[in-house]
């Protein structure tokens, strides 16, 4: 499945897949992407994941596609590569002029990439991983899931220097995200997570959570941890796109409940599954 | 001169030169640039620009260029497009690997662009402008001059649709910078500046203007003006390589001074063309 790649109405091969030096995308990040799971050949939640694809584009005022373009750029992707389990990626700079300018000096035309890459589909629960605390340096609009990106990356790197899967960010002593994830918190039977303000991304898995953990009567609170009450988690998780749930047994040296994955991320990780097979059946 | 772009090696018409999309700079802006002034095909304050831009690959660690690379492309792109005033760019990004991953799977080569773009060299005292007051929403690694511009952008998208030629941001009540600019202010015949910490680009015409102010033996603090402060302001101007020292007679509707450029303006201004005058003898 390293498929047919998707380049302003063009399928090629990946290596084909080429963009100007003087796209924007390139010269100063002016874009947004989206991600979606494909699941035994069927998106899951891309109601969702087209509505905050819409929302990107409005946020930085680059023209949206014609109506019935997106799913059907969907369905192309799926078909065109015979996918069963994957992720489709969506790209949109604002384009391309051969003269660099902050701000363009002509009407440009829209880049729009997509491709799929694989993704396996699981069942199981994933074995707790570990994250370290960093300080959030990154923007004040994390809300636009834009390509401007390389805080994320740096973050990512600290990380994974110190055996992490994920840096767990902080902005003025309250937690926000990870770099490609939101999170959860328990504390006595309570679940927490960041407010989804202008200083998270928010995730259609953290929205999918929720949603699962109303229908549990799970009580919610959408507050954000401080550093100080970290000690004090019974249990701490991470949800993306392409990670679902991810158990987290240590923040740097603090253990997380007992290290193992806990009674409610268990409770959410099953219903989680159980909302995958509703979709397949 | 839409001249030969450099890229990877190769020497390209502009409309020739595309990069896969899959690069990391298109994908993440995971990378850094630089901008080079040249004036009567000599390239201005040049050592101090690549010594920015090795600081800028070492602070995202990205594998730096060859000793020598960096001189001897500039000399190239002065020679190959016979270029008297221009603007030399450089670009540098992590590399491309056909999967994206925030991370890299594979041992990377650096993309390598650069071009030159026309510059009017110009001894005249440019006409004072305006700008607008925004809130800095940007990262908190503005020293590393990365491609991750999307919120520099936005920010000029504002200033622009009120008639503004920048954004003057400001982050928790002081005034930092503009979207491609540092500033200088005057009051009381003391220039300030922001000191060049993590919240700034540590302009080289900033650095410039602040030793032509050292010859001058005009009073210098490196400390930033509140938004309270402004209206107090005898004098405020903005400093970048394109620019050079461009004097501001209005923020927002605060007129400073009386709107023209002032006294302490217009003596660096005249000293950084002699400045200029000296680079060409």
């Amino acid at each position: 499945m390293s498929g047919l790649v998707y380049l302003n109405g063009e399928w090629l091969a990946p290596e084909e897949a080429k963009v100007s030096v003087f796209d924007r995308g390139f010269l100063f990040a002016d874009g947004i992407y989206e991600v979606i799971p494909v699941y035994q050949g069927r998106p899951f939640l891309v109601e969702h994941h087209l509505a905050r694809l819409h929302r990107s584009l409005a946020a930085i005022n680059i023209p949206d596609q014609p109506e019935g373009f997106w799913q059907d750029l969907t369905n192309q992707l799926i078909t065109r590569n015979q996918v069963t389990d994957g992720l489709i990626y969506f790209q949109v700079t604002r384009g391309a002029e051969t003269k660099r300018s902050h701000l363009p000096q002509t009407v440009l035309t829209p880049t729009v990439f997509a491709n799929v890459s694989p993704l396996q589909l699981h069942w199981d629960t994933p074995a707790p991983a570990n994250v370290v605390l960093y300080e959030d340096i990154r923007w004040l609009r994390c809300d636009i899931k834009s390509i401007s990106l390389l805080g994320n990356i740096m973050l990512k790197q600290f990380a994974e220097q110190r055996g992490a899967i994920e840096p767990l960010l902080h902005r003025d002593g309250s937690i926000t995200e990870g770099a490609s994830s939101n999170y959860f918190a328990v504390k006595d039977g309570v679940l927490y997570t960041a407010p989804a303000d202008h200083l998270i991304l928010p995730g259609i898995t953290r929205m999918w959570v929720l949603q699962l953990a109303a229908q549990l009567n799970l009580p919610v609170r959408e507050e954000a941890f401080t550093i100080r009450e970290l000690a004090q988690l019974d249990e701490l998780f991470l949800t993306s796109s392409s990670r679902e749930i991810q158990p987290i047994a240590k923040i740097d040296d603090i253990i997380i409940g007992n290290g193992r994955c806990g009674p409610l991320t268990q409770k959410l990780v099953e219903a989680f599954h159980e909302s995958k097979r509703a979709h397949l059946a």
